[in-house]
C-alpha cells in the first residue's frame, strides 16, 4: 500500500535522524562538547523538507534511496549549521529554535560558531564518500554544486543582503525575491538538482520546480509569521515586524501574498508534468509547503 | 640560480595572493560586502606557509605548479576562516592580526561570521574544480581529507579543546600536545600530504614530517608569545599568560621549550632524506618554522 504523504515526510525525516546519528557518534572524537552540540543542532528536530526534497527528486531517476540519503544528510547539516549561525547574538539574535533553546543558549557562543563550523565542513566529507555514488564525477558535482549553493554566491550571500536589507526602510518586491532566492532558495535548489545529479539526469526542470516551491516556501513563512503563535511555530513570531524587515507580506498584502504562493505552487506542479505520475510525491510536496502550520 | 628560501617563499605568497585575488572577485557576487570581508581576511597578509608547504610538498613528486597552488589557496581559505572565527568576541576577542583590525573589528560581527563560513565553504569548490586535478578520484581525496583536517575530528575539535583547557588549570603536557595536533597540526599534516595525494605516491613519510614541524610551529608560536613584542607579532602578545591558558613554555620551561623545537626540526629534517635533494627546500622549511620572528 502506498503511503499517505506524511506518512512518507516522516519517514524520511526519521531515515535521515538514523543517519545523522550514525554520520555524527558522540565519542569518536575527543572534542566531545563540540560534538554533542552538533548533535543538538542536526538531530531529533524539523521536518527535513531538505533531504525529502532530494530522495523523492531522486526517485525520479532509479536512484537507490540509500545514496540519495546520504546527499540529503549531508545537506541538511548545511541547513543546521547555518540556523545555529543565523540565531547567534550577532545575527538574529534568538533563543528559541523548534520550541527548544538555540544552540548557543543551551551550550555558548564559542561552542555555537564551532559546532556550526564543523556541520558545514563535514557535509563536504559526508558527498566525497563512495556510499554517497560510485562515479566519483557524481560526487564532485554534488560537492560543487552543495559549495554554490551554500557560499557567498548563494545562502551566505543571501543572509549578508538580508542583514544588510534591515538597515534599510525603502527594500522593494525586486529586492527581497533577490534575497529569498539566495538565502532559502539556493538550498531548496541544490536539494532538488541533487536527485538529478544522483541519476545523471537533466536538471534543468527540477530546478525550475525548485524556484517555484522556494519562493512560495519563503511567500509562506512570511503569512506564517504574520497569522502563527509562537507555540505552534517553535520560535518567535513577528520577529521580522520588530526588526522593521520587509516582508512579502508588507510588500504584497495578506491577501495577494496568498494568491501568489498559490500560484508557484500550481506552476511548480506544471513543470513536473514530463515525470508523469512518479511527479506525484514533488507535487504533494509543493502543496504542503504552503499548507504547512510550522 | 636557485632562489633563496626567503625568495622561494615570498614567490609562493605572490602567487598564493594573486591566485586569491582572481578566486574571490569584488563584483561577481550580488553580496559585495560579504565578498569585501572576504578578500579582507583571506588576502595581502601572512607568510603563506600552508601552501607554501603544498606547493613544495607536490614538487617533489613533479606536480605542476598550478594544480599545487590551487590546493594551497584552498587550504589558506581555511586557515583564513578560521583566524576570523577563532578572533571573535565569542572566541578569543583579539582586536589586532597582522597588524591590522580583526574582520569582526574592520567589519562587524555578522559579515565576520559569514565571511568566515563563506571561506570555508569556497575552499570545498576550488578542489573538486577540475583545474586542481584531472583525476577526480585526486580531488575526492582533497576534498575529504581537507574536511578530515579542518572539522571536528581536527581543528575545530582542536579549537574546542583548547577553549574548554582555559577553564582548568592542571593541564599538563599530554592536554596540550593533544590540542596541537588538532588545532593546528591537522592542516600543517593536510598541506604536506595534500602535494603526496595531488602526486598520487605515498604520504607517509610528509605526514611523519608534517607531524614534527606543527608541534615545533606551535612550540615556537609560545616562545614567540613570550619573547615578542606586538609591534613584531602583529598581535596581542602574553596573551595565553593573561587567559591563565597552559602553554609549552609554561609546562617545559623556555629553555627545554627550544630544545625540544629544534630536535622536532632535526626529526623533521630526518623524514625526508627519503627524498635526497628534491628535500631540500622542506628541510629549510623546518628550521624556519622555529627561527621566524613572527
Amino acid at each position: 500500500m502506498a503511503l499517505s504523504f506524511q506518512e512518507a515526510l516522516s519517514r524520511c525525516a526519521a531515515e535521515t535522524d538514523a543517519l545523522l546519528d550514525r554520520l555524527l557518534p558522540l565519542d569518536a572524537f575527543p572534542a566531545r562538547r563540540v560534538t554533542q552540540a552538533m548533535r543538538y543542532a542536526a538531530l531529533g528536530q524539523g521536518k527535513r523538507l531538505r533531504p525529502f526534497l532530494v530522495v523523492e527528486s531522486s526517485a525520479l531517476f532509479g536512484v537507490p534511496r540509500k545514496r540519495a540519503l546520504r546527499a540529503g544528510a549531508a545537506l541538511e547539516c548545511v541547513h543546521c549549521y547555518s540556523l545555529v549561525h543565523d540565531d547567534l547574538p550577532a545575527m538574529d539574535d534568538d533563543d528559541l529554535r523548534r520550541g527548544k533553546p538555540t544552540a548557543h543558549r543551551a551550550f555558548d557562543e564559542a561552542t555555537a560558531i564551532l559546532a556550526g563550523d564543523a556541520l558545514l565542513t563535514y557535509a563536504f566529507d559526508i558527498l566525497a564518500d563512495e556510499a554517497t555514488h560510485p562515479d566519483p564525477h557524481v560526487r564532485l558535482k554534488l560537492v560543487s554544486g552543495l559549495s554554490k549553493a551554500a557560499g557567498v554566491a548563494g545562502m551566505v550571500g543571501g543572509q549578508m543582503l538580508d542583514i544588510e536589507a534591515e538597515a534599510r526602510i525603502d527594500s522593494v518586491l525586486s529586492d527581497i525575491s533577490l534575497i529569498q532566492s539566495l538565502k532559502t532558495g539556493a538550498l531548496f535548489r541544490y536539494a532538488c538538482e541533487a536527485g538529478a545529479i544522483l541519476g545523471q539526469a537533466d536538471p534543468a526542470p527540477l530546478r525550475h520546480y525548485a524556484d517555484k516551491i522556494g519562493l512560495a516556501f519563503q511567500i509562506a513563512d512570511d503569512i506564517l509569521d504574520v497569522e502563527s503563535t509562537p507555540e505552534a511555530l517553535g520560535k518567535a513570531t513577528q520577529k521580522d515586524r520588530i526588526m522593521g524587515k520587509a516582508t512579502f507580506v508588507d510588500l504584497l498584502g495578506l491577501a495577494e501574498a496568498k494568491r501568489r504562493a498559490a500560484a508557484l505552487v500550481d506552476e511548480a506542479i506544471a513543470t513536473l508534468t514530463i515525470y508523469s505520475e512518479r511527479g506525484a510525491v514533488l507535487a504533494e510536496a509543493a502543496k504542503f509547503i504552503v499548507q504547512r502550520r510550522n
